[in-house]
């Protein structure tokens, strides 16, 4: 039996702010099922600013999306069918086969959700690639530890709120830097000792007025001006998280840099860094974020929007920081 | 008995570049010898890209240069008096009291010259800050190993050229980027596999085409254009040592970074470093450069400027690229 599913399309490659003419709503064949697949309707998909990379044509550590190709990225929904024995219908899965309504596909493509009392959904969020590059940025490429002084920018978005929780939890001082008064206001109540308003002011005088003796990690969702405040207060030996840098994402970075010679004074170490670098890490994380998301001290917040349609403006509002905490779709 | 020396004073902070304005030859008091006190005459004196960062009156790893005193730089001298037992008359010694004829201070401000068969000058050149820093940034802090592709900006200069030598005497394949076919020419008779003339043309397409498959390691000295060319030719896991950015010493920097965002993508990982954070380890520095040196896999070249009179311009030539190799003055 042919079936399909409504797939978003790549149409043409954005250049700079992609718009919605880049993107296509429609039918996609979905494969027949061989021994060993499942197909899965899928409820929830993420929306994530990494996705922007993929949409250029260029050689990365993930293939760039084809062009007139259904798009990928996280999702999680639950099987429908299956001629794999390691799935059951009814299983709930995650897996990458998203921007769709439905997917098939062979049963290593589907990971079945562990047996964690935690809602579908954050699968996607702190307990996924969200909360494990969090996670992994903050503990194993900083290397940040109890009674470091922590920055993280876009403190108020999925990786940010997850990176100051997880300090806190680690027994860390956080200042993190968020756009306007609400989204400072849920930083705060996420346990930071410091929210900047970079609406408020220059950055690099918030930073330098939050933290007078320096800080000793930055994790790093913008770039820009927010890493030059950084470079600025770094204290010796500072190790920075490069995460994302949403400020560049669309246009590369037009910010003329003050403070790069304080690489050599102060001995600062900047590492960029990918989540699947650490899969071999996963239970440590499971184990760990589990273990807060049970005793409360990891919260979350989603920002929701329903229906496929809703997709790729979902995916445009990252860039104008519309969301507070993770952005996901709802089928 | 009171004895003075002309020593080279900071009389202004520059804004900038600096001038000669900022500077005045003057008369000295030589404190009077106590006992373990030496009074050395001096030969040699080191002028580098980092004083400029002294010059200014903010915190760093080393004090900034107090106003009105005289500065301070690498020298090498010889004993003309001691009242020290390590220290004979007629030894030769390296040290920090440089800017001025003669110095006195206790044994420990001077370091008798090891027993190898080199110049004296060496020790302020490949044997002393400015091999080291290359020998220690190279290997240690950058990581280079035999196969590497690394690639150093002014290669022509004092540490650039012995980063070249230390490269291809460690089995690595090494592009240099100099400015104008003299020193190019030069870079190339060190061994370096291609030299990029940085006024021929933009440094990122010469060394995307010099290095078709990228860099595995980029040893900076100079920042801006040729760090960002730097960051988008790199591979995955490049490591990028930062030891100088003499764009930036003056005036900041005021490069828009295309490829900043390639430190994700390709895990790149950017540390500043001091040289004097490795001083532990400078037997194993004194054995391989010693050795290098020995055998001709090493060799140095200089720019020697004569008299006391004539070290602040030697100094300030050092940002217009005056000098091939080491820039020394000869007492």
């Amino acid at each position: 039996m042919m079936s399909t599913t409504r797939a978003w399309h790549l149409m043409s490659r954005p250049t700079g702010l992609p718009t919605m003419d880049n993107f296509a709503l429609k039918e996609a064949a979905l494969p027949e099922l061989q021994d060993g697949w499942a197909r899965v309707e899928n409820q929830w998909l993420s929306v994530d600013p990494y996705m922007r990379g993929r949409m250029n044509d260029v050689r990365s550590y993930v293939p760039p999306f084809a062009l007139g190709e259904p798009m990928q990225g996280g999702a999680v929904g639950t099987v429908v069918e299956s001629r794999a024995p390691s799935l059951a219908v009814g299983d709930k899965v995650f897996h990458m086969l998203g921007w769709r309504e439905a997917a098939a596909g062979p049963a290593e493509a589907f990971n079945k959700l562990p047996p964690l009392p935690v809602p579908d959904h954050q699968w996607l969020g702190n307990l996924g690639l969200t909360g494990g590059t969090a996670y992994f940025g903050l503990l194993r490429v900083a290397e940040a530890k109890e009674g470091d002084i922590v920055f993280v920018s876009a403190a108020a978005g999925a990786v940010g709120s997850a990176v100051v929780q997880i300090a806190k939890a680690k027994g860390m001082k956080v200042i993190g830097a968020a756009g306007g008064a609400e989204k400072c206001e849920w930083v705060l109540s996420l346990g930071a000792d410091a929210a900047l308003d970079y609406k408020s002011g220059p950055i690099a005088k918030l930073l330098a007025d939050a933290a007078p003796d320096g800080i000793d990690v930055y994790f790093d969702n913008v770039g820009g001006d927010h890493l030059d405040a950084a470079l600025g207060a770094a204290r010796q030996r500072a190790r920075f998280a490069i995460c994302g840098m949403i400020e560049d994402y669309n246009s590369g970075s037009s910010h003329s840099f003050r403070n790069l010679l304080r690489i050599i004074g102060s001995r600062i170490t900047i590492k960029g860094f990918i989540y699947t670098d650490y899969l071999s890490e996963i239970a440590d994380f499971y184990r760990d974020m589990g273990g807060w998301i049970a005793s409360g001290q990891v919260t979350s917040r989603e920002t929701v929007r329903e229906g496929i349609e809703a997709a790729p403006q979902a995916f445009l509002d990252l860039f104008s920081g519309a969301n507070i905490g993770k952005m996901l779709v709802r089928l």
